[in-house]
């Protein structure tokens, strides 16, 4: 039909005129003003504690305590199990969240305003690798660090982006395709970029040397410092895609560990959840498909953009890390995709496939008519709460959940 | 010969084993005790004044006056035609410079140390794009980022590289072949993760805030900072390879802007020259092929031990710029570079080549009996003094240079 053409260009043009800059870091409850004492955003589409996976609720265990809702974890799970906290997706607030996605009043939040349509979107600061709260850790080393970043690191990150007047995002990003990031697994050049561009105004503005230095040291340490940021990006580039009436395209795409679930642009705001997959990868030392959670995380906001599996032609290195076969073969990944989305972005490009542009706005109807669901490249966290990423691998969004949508799509398109 | 496939052997090992490391910043008669009032080291094989070109005789001009040497840049041409310069290369006193390479007394250098051998490479430091007087720059601009980098950036960028206890160079190069970097014409992800490396001593050992800020903007600004240590660290991993009995391969490659030349591990430190050629490549806006120099600096010495140009299937986003053709084939590049080099570098691999190592190891003989001269990434300055970089692009080492090698070579082995 010509009227969903017509839909679908209008969502791709919105998605390829958006001007995602970082702009701040705030307090979680200036971002959110409605966040409050007990109520715990997280990653993916609604659940109840019940279903929660592990991890998930290791996290949300943590956070508790860190709040001070809890005197330690096993008060925070009973706590939970007598239903005193309230869970929402970040989704519903503006924001994501990597893995479990907490997000809670007390943390920062950067921000990233899209400048086309002047709407904001949040992410609290990535954590580093290992043992952190969005891999299911809540010991106190990674409550400690949440401090941290609570306390001295985001107002110091704050200030230093107020004081650079920001950073433009799509630039950055497009820089860093020719650098070997895909922005899901593999964010060391956006990174690096990242420091490059707020480390004089850092300088400037925290002028105490042991506080910078170490400020310098936790981005600079950090490989996927700027995953979160992404994230904030597909956010704000994908939010003003919601709600055209007619679009079949992919506005969210997102998992809290039990349920992977899509939006759609012609279905406004319902998810449309089917169980998530375990993903397929590599282990860590010690580690193995026994110990792995199913898929997590709202950082497949990346994917919804054209990024992460979508680009996998950009990052031939992180092929290996997913275990996703021959380097030299990754731009299969992206050509696949490319079977699965109405265009590309002319300005994120993958030098190495002669500057094809990432391919972008996925199209539920192109999905279900192919059999290929999106691949996504992502981080795998152990079942169990309390100790952190144990691999990374690739994943497929569920097919039942376009399946879903499509019906939904056909219904509100008046051809059911 | 067994004997010279022995040697060459060796020399592999050699170049392969080094353990190359930014150890310190220090001023050049600390580096090189015996440099003096109006000596100037300059890059390539030997040249006398009369014979230098436009951008080579331009910095010389302007490094006269920077040193003190001369009351203008017309008094410094006059004292220069009365011979009252001496001049030598850069490769004769542990030294390299890029393009016009000048190296002079009050300048600070780079260190780095080949842990391996414990000999010690020398280069300035970087000093950005455009007019500088590497490319024949010699303006009061110019000569004030020269005072700059000598009295404020040089100590700073010293002590924080003692007080981070050095940064590998070998792990951090590979990391950036990783990252789409060649280390000749493309350094960005290197120069970024030197940034990340050092930034936090920087804040640690250099209090004033406007001071380390200016520092930090310096380096983040500056794509090609890296060129200049992968250089020094090039001269501190070819040099050990010299002087090897009956080895054919090739221990320097580089030019004064007049000769090209190249010497070779069996036959010493001789130089082995012919007429520099005219890069092929893309031009800034408003200059012409009409506008360019031949080929100039002793940057091939990142070529002589696999990188640049031998690189080049590393950085498809290169080839664009050096005007190589399309970026999927830039791996061409590599693997010709591949028929004339004794071995591969298993450290330094190219993840989009599944993981090839860079060719590595020219082979005098291999270069004459397949007729591929090596491929050299290059940048471009304008003919004329005092006006700067004009392009960048790709040139072949001068066939002759190893036509006359090879006769040189088989005297030495005695199959004359």
């Amino acid at each position: 039909m010509q009227r969903i053409e017509d839909a679908n260009d209008e969502a791709l043009q919105r998605m390829l005129s958006g001007d995602p800059v970082l702009v701040d870091v705030v307090p979680a409850t200036e971002a959110i003003p409605v966040l409050k004492e007990r109520m715990i955003l997280h990653a993916g589409p609604p659940i109840e504690w019940g279903r929660m996976c592990g991890p998930m609720r290791g996290a949300i265990c943590g956070i508790a305590v860190f709040e001070g809702w809890a005197e330690d974890l096993e008060d925070a799970g009973k706590l939970a199990d007598a239903g005193a906290f309230e869970f929402h997706p970040n989704h519903h607030f503006d924001a994501v969240g990597p893995m479990t996605g907490m997000t809670t009043i007390s943390q920062p939040l950067m921000v990233v305003e899209n400048r086309t349509f002047g709407n904001r979107a949040y992410c609290a600061v990535n954590e580093g690798l290992g043992k952190v709260m969005r891999f299911g850790g809540n010991d106190a080393e990674v409550l400690d660090r949440l401090r941290w970043l609570r306390d001295e690191f985001g107002p110091a990150l704050g200030r230093a982006i107020r004081q650079a007047g920001g950073v433009p995002l799509k630039s950055l990003t497009a820089r860093g395709l020719t650098m070997g990031d895909e922005m899901h697994q593999r964010n060391v050049a956006c990174s690096g970029l990242t420091l490059r561009a707020l480390a004089p105004a850092l300088a400037e503005t925290t002028p105490d040397s042991a506080a910078l230095s170490k400020a310098l040291a936790f981005i600079g340490g950090n490989d996927q410092f700027y995953l979160n940021i992404a994230m904030a990006m597909g956010k704000s580039i994908m939010d003003p895609v919601r709600g055209i009436d007619a679009s079949s395209i992919v506005t969210a795409m997102s998992r809290n560990g039990t349920d992977f679930g899509i939006r759609v642009s012609g279905t406004g705001d319902r998810w449309f959840t089917a169980p998530v997959e375990m993903p397929e990868g590599l282990y860590f030392p010690g580690f193995t498909e026994a110990d792995a959670n199913p898929d997590m995380g709202d950082s497949t906001i990346v994917e919804t953009m054209g990024l992460g599996g979508f680009a996998m032609g950009a990052s031939p290195a992180v092929a290996g890390f997913v275990g996703a076969g021959a380097a030299s073969e990754a731009g299969n990944f992206t050509r696949t995709m490319s079977e699965i989305t109405v265009g590309e972005n002319p300005e994120w490009s993958i030098p190495s496939m002669d500057y094809q542009g990432v391919p972008t706005g996925i199209d539920i109807r192109m999905v279900v008519e192919t059999g290929l669901a999106p691949t996504i490249n992502t981080g795998i966290a152990h079942k169990e709460p309390g100790i952190g990423q144990v691999g990374a691998g690739v994943v497929r969004a569920p097919m039942a959940c376009f399946e879903q949508a499509l019906l939904a799509f056909a219904e509100s398109v008046g051809v059911s």
